[in-house]
């Protein structure tokens, strides 16, 4: 049987680009996984990686024109966010090169013998290895942040981990120049270049996670794709973690007070949040809370005026603008829904932005409208009226996990501690990973204090994979009980001839 | 139908002792998991879980006396390793109260907004939050230490999460008196008693871990219960974390020039771990690699003349004990398989310690004795003669993941870091989740560095069950964006008005 072509595709136009690769047969990913585990070796050295990390960085705002070029051609996400994009990328690699520098992410613990210990304690010394080769499955959405150089593939080599990236099907050709740069990055440093290997296709994917020598995956997608790839995680004779972002629906809640305050800059605030990158953010504020009032009626119509305004905008491919058109068809048919301004199909390739609204009692008891209640991804989101606090946490209590929950507030009056604002806070705090105030979920800082991860099915683990501690994810931890000084690894002498942080146990337990 | 009598059993008999309670119907897990849910909130204030943990320590300790002798009656470990367990028991309790009072396990990290960074960052605090109603599956082998009062629950209370415990069926009447010591602590310190809860019952068990508003769960026992637990909890609608500890042959590789320096010294030392316990211990030593040489032959020698010295024992039930002389019957009987002394059945109720010998060629290749490298529960080893160093490689190359892995190096000679020693220890890092070097792994020191957790099948994640870090596996982070100070959580004020170890970012990522 010919190896199935795999093509770059115009989402514009929805016209075949290029020819770019073929899929990987069974064969060809057990090659590639071997040769990444092989090459495991030369990102042993903190120095090494570290600069070729800085490097790679490097190369990619080298080409960057030429990446932009055909991450544009590939995604239609336009060259002004794909700029921003790769900024973000670079930023992002050169980021975990300086958490590789500092070390404390090796969570160096060490406790000397001490006899009045119960029982007494050996000599105990503690830091974390690298845990193998990890699986990287790209993001449709971010053909460069969460993808062939991303988060997942910068946080594992900074662990130490060499990784093999299943390309997403929507920017291939951007995939193999990312993989070139990063490729010519390796040479320059003394990384085998295999530390960074790519397979194409479906099936390529689903043999992957199964492969014996995969130690970890990392994913962005949808809640089914991942789901299943979980799924085989789990299932393996040895299981390994599976970090998968999955799905979101971020839910947002207005307060009555907060709408009075500033309805018009709260529309106009959500209605740029939802139709950034044409909704295409897993943190998009999909569901919304907005109180069934005067001030509410304010909001739906500044938002009705915003979103009108939107231009029409292009999917990465056209199976999503079928999803889309699907997703919101459906959900504007439902008995007291209405469509102030209608999402669906904006033209033979584009799609139009618009948003639902809907009694919020419509989302609770016998024959609630549970599919407002799942993401739609692209430009729409469902606004929900309340008409009570007891209404809110009853929809509150429905949701699933989310990657963000938001709370908009009266700037000065709901901000006492033992108020409806700290209430509202403590109610959204379980739903999410990151819970915003008086802002919006798109936009996600790399930062140490980041948690980009939340409840099932935002996230299938307690992980992050944005900001310092998504290297976490690929790490262990191993302890050497009594072992020669000359024996031990020089994060875990007693002259610290690393200077890393550590913690030297004075502390019991 | 009646409800399901729970019986405690004496093993030095096998007789019932008394009934101690029933097995939990579908609906009584149910409200097991309900009952501890609903008293979550009594664990929020850390001052008063910190005081609950060490007042549950003193309940225990007071307790003493009946708490062993139950324990003795149900187990057979006789009152002396009991009365250790328990001391061990009590300190990880304390041990755990000062963490929750130190609170460098929130994990704190400040990112203040930042606009010169890419993207601009917000600002943003982290900090962990506890995960829900933890499931703990209590251990066979360790009734105080690994069940209700053990490892599991003391980090989970201290993470703020409440327990409901499955029993185990060897220790029913020793659970329901540590329950009780711990149900009264809980009341003294204004804790609800509900947040420890305990349920009986094989099927109870598998209900537990499908419940709803279980957030996560720890086990300890065989690798068949386990993956079976581990498969039921990720294939929920929504998975949980699965912190199982499984089975582990904990290796020992003894090098020549060690055998040659102290072979009689090393026999006496492997003789005691192996058998301490009765060879209960999940840190048994289970298969050592040692020279086919003279020196060697000194070692056996000496192992023979030491085991055979070793008196019947009594295993944990009856059950056990059948698996256990089946298990060694079956291994003796291979071909090129010896035993210097029989391990099996030592009388009607006890068994004999032993030990077998093969030749470390029969366990690699076309039908090598593949059930030599799993784990035998009980009082017998694998003493697996080499004739080189390829031939260690080979049979470590086959070796499941261990909890532990050992190495016996010449005092002197063998601690050049270029030499065999260092090759050695880098070859069982990738095995193990602790590594010794010339001690024993039986013994796991309640310290901030102990690792007690390995590869699969020792463990389903990447988790110690013991040691401070045990702690991190009922967490999971939150960020809180943009919020007020007013409503931040005091752990994420600036003002740090309680006083937490907190990481403030300048560093970037």
């Amino acid at each position: 049987m010919a190896a199935a072509p795999v093509w770059s595709v115009d989402p514009r136009t929805g016209k075949q680009r290029e020819q770019v690769a073929v899929e990987a047969t069974r064969q060809e990913v057990d090659q590639a996984v071997r040769s990444a585990h092989a090459a495991r070796h030369s990102l042993a050295d903190r120095a090494a990686r570290a600069a070729f990390l800085r490097t790679a960085a490097d190369r990619l705002d080298e080409a960057a024109a030429h990446v932009i070029e055909a991450a544009d051609a590939e995604t239609a996400l336009g060259p002004g966010r794909l700029t921003g994009e790769l900024a973000r990328t670079t930023y992002q690699l050169r980021s975990f090169a300086d958490i590789v520098d500092e070390g404390a992410f090796l969570d160096v613990i060490i406790s000397h013998a001490d006899d009045t210990q119960t029982p007494p304690w050996p000599d105990l010394r503690r830091y974390k290895v690298p845990l193998g080769v990890v699986a990287v499955y790209a993001a449709s959405n971010f053909p460069l942040a969460f993808s062939v150089p991303g988060g997942d593939t910068a946080s594992a080599l900074a662990a130490g981990c060499p990784v093999v990236v299943k390309v997403h099907p929507d920017h291939p050709a951007t995939s193999e120049l990312c993989a070139a740069a990063l490729h010519r990055a390796a040479e320059e440093t003394g990384i085998a270049p295999d530390v960074v290997t790519l397979v194409h296709g479906f099936d390529a994917g689903v043999e992957l996670v199964g492969h014996p020598l995969v130690a970890a995956a990392g994913f962005t997608g949808s809640v089914r794709g991942g789901r299943a790839l979980f799924d085989a995680a789990a299932a393996r004779p040895r299981p390994i973690p599976f970090h998968g972002e999955l799905g979101s629906l971020n839910p947002v809640v207005i307060t009555e007070a907060a709408a009075a305050e500033r309805a018009e800059q709260i529309a106009t605030g959500l209605a740029g949040s939802m139709t950034l990158g044409v909704g295409q953010f897993c943190t998009k504020p999909g569901f919304v809370l907005a109180p069934a009032s005067a001030a509410g009626d304010r909001l739906v119509k500044t938002l009705t005026h915003e979103v009108s305004e939107v231009e029409a905008g292009i999917l990465l491919d056209h199976r999503m603008r079928e999803a889309f058109v699907t997703g919101v068809t459906e959900r504007a048919a439902l008995p007291g829904v209405e469509a102030p301004v209608t999402p669906g199909s904006g033209g033979e390739h584009t799609v139009g932005a618009g948003f639902l609204t809907v009694d919020a009692e419509r989302l609770t008891g016998e024959g609630a409208h549970d599919i407002l209640l799942e993401e739609c991804f692209g430009p729409v989101t469902v606004v929900a009226r309340y008409r009570s606090d007891d209404e809110i946490e009853a929809v509150l209590a429905r949701l699933p996990g989310n990657l963000t929950a938001t709370v908009h507030l009266a700037t000065a009056e709901e901000t006492d501690p033992a108020g409806r604002g700290a209430a509202l806070l403590t109610a959204l705090t379980p739903l999410a990973g990151r819970v915003l105030v008086n802002a919006w979920p798109t936009g996600v800082a790399v930062a140490p204090a980041q948690q980009h991860g939340g409840p099932y099915p935002a996230t299938t683990s307690t992980s992050t994979s944005v900001g310092a501690t998504a290297i976490e994810r690929w790490l262990r931890p191993v302890s050497y009980q009594g072992t020669p000084a000359a024996l031990l690894p020089p994060e875990l002498r007693d002259d610290n001839p690393l200077g890393l942080p550590r913690r030297i146990g004075p502390q019991r337990g």
